[in-house]
């Protein structure tokens, strides 16, 4: 197991996690004047810096990407509503291809309109379908660009809203189908490399599961492919007071970040562990200074 | 699958739902003057109007049980602890006895003091373990005056607090475990008796599992004994503001109630759709009887 004490080589911010207090640019500036080596920025962030401009940016700073976010959110009411997804991701891909991202993080929806109070239709079979159709439609293109997808399995208290994908073993059922790895063959390295098909393991999601370790296991149990593509990191608060942006610092919660991140290493993963907080009433009202030095910090001596 | 079109005959009553409104007294005569044949009451209402006046009503009212709220959290910070845990459980199932309860339900718990917000540790690993041998010797008791345990497994966003027991195939693995059914016997007259140790569905805390069809399907699937003991309904509302008390009145959120309750017939049971809701905002704000009309209707029209 790698040890994190001695620097944060292995840190990544996502940016959700000082939004609220800065744009792109400045949060860029602040992760490379601390030596952070990586961040994980939203679309929304990029096209309001302008995606030539995060690019040179990222380039002039040395920072690199350990993820995009995101694309998904392929379940629609209608044909019309499915395929206008399927372009947006193709655009999530050439942005994260611009950008030099490891792959793209795929929150992949779940009921059309629930996000806004008004399900289109109630059947999550169908939104499941609608996903699993979804991937492979992109996966073709992503695979003509050669840029991974992660499938970010969402904790099911999500899965109205956000994502049908709820536990790990799922999002590998599915990468199982629509990647299947049999025919691929081991490099002559030794190395494991990414497949184009994996997921995003955020400890925030999955982290109660009881066939987490199982899963883990199975995700890196692969000779030839590993399906750990992203590590999102944070804790879990209790009391959680919301469903969405109550997350706590590492440290701060329950989650054995430690026991899980000698799962994933011994499943092969050997990437950042990405800071990813949303806190409406916590670490989004502190200076931003503050909360990078905070997950400096409890990099070093909790992840 | 049954008509539920035409009357309420198979229509529970969880005392929770009407809560803030009565006392037990009050919900049973309200009950009853409705038609409603059955109700599950919680200890704590119990203990309020006392165990032989609650026991005296029922039997005048003529009320049945649907099940008993609530023996479980095991685990503890300490061996006291456990004891007393055990202990309670016990008075628990006789408790259940004297009301005529087919079944005590267990919310198993999870890691010791996070629900007053300070966890005496965070191992939830360890939490399974204890809660794996409290429900071992409570059924070790049950076994002696018959009365069938039925595990419920609470909403992953409930890990910390009540209950480490998160799916419906988690559930069962530990029946399986605890109470095996391999060497039991048919009964001559074809019918499936429940099993001394079994499940208490909950659509809200189930209805996201992707396995949830495949698993209903295995807790009826043994010919001599079923796992499914009881089945309560309510819905899962978009959004959801708070992760205890922000339940659905059936009908009004993304639950596909009656494709759910075709699985549960179909791995054959036959009992009441118990109907809990917490609900902060809404339903314990409104007047007693119009909660109770509100679900006889939606039990015919929904469930």
């Amino acid at each position: 197991m790698r040890d994190f004490s001695q620097d944060h080589h292995w840190l990544s911010i996502n940016t959700a996690t000082v939004r609220k207090q800065w744009p792109l640019e400045r949060i860029i500036d602040e992760c490379a004047r601390r030596g952070i080596r990586a961040i994980s920025p939203w679309r929304d962030q990029v096209a309001a810096l302008g995606l030539a401009q995060t690019a040179r940016r990222l380039r002039d700073t040395g920072l690199e990407l350990s993820g995009y976010c995101r694309g998904g959110f392929f379940p629609a009411a209608d044909a019309a509503g499915r395929q206008a997804a399927l372009l947006d991701n193709r655009r999530a891909i050439d942005e994260a291809k611009t950008l030099g991202a490891p792959c793209l993080v795929l929150v992949v929806g779940s009921l059309p309109g629930a996000l806004a109070g008004k399900p289109d239709y109630t059947d999550i079979g169908r939104a499941r379908s609608e996903v699993r159709d979804g991937i492979a439609a992109t996966l073709a293109y992503a695979r003509s660009v050669d840029l991974p997808l992660a499938i970010e399995p969402l904790h099911p208290m999500q899965a109205a809203e956000r994502a049908c994908i709820n536990t790990l073993e799922q999002a590998l059922d599915l990468c199982d189908e629509l990647d299947p790895l049999d025919g691929q063959q081991a490099l002559a390295s030794g190395r494991t490399p990414p497949c184009l098909l994996g997921v995003a393991l955020d400890i925030y999601h999955v982290w109660w599961d009881p066939k987490l370790q199982q899963q883990i296991a199975r995700a890196g149990g692969h000779p030839t492919r590993n399906r750990l593509l992203a590590y999102h990191v944070c804790d879990w608060l209790t009391p959680t007071r919301d469903l969405l942006s109550d997350r706590g610092m590492m440290g701060d919660g329950v989650v054995e970040l430690r026991k899980i991140r000698r799962w994933i290493e011994q499943a092969g993963y050997a990437g950042y562990a990405e800071v990813e907080i949303f806190s409406d009433t916590n670490w989004w009202l502190r200076p931003g200074e503050e909360v990078l030095d905070t997950c400096i910090e409890r990099h070093r001596s909790i992840v």
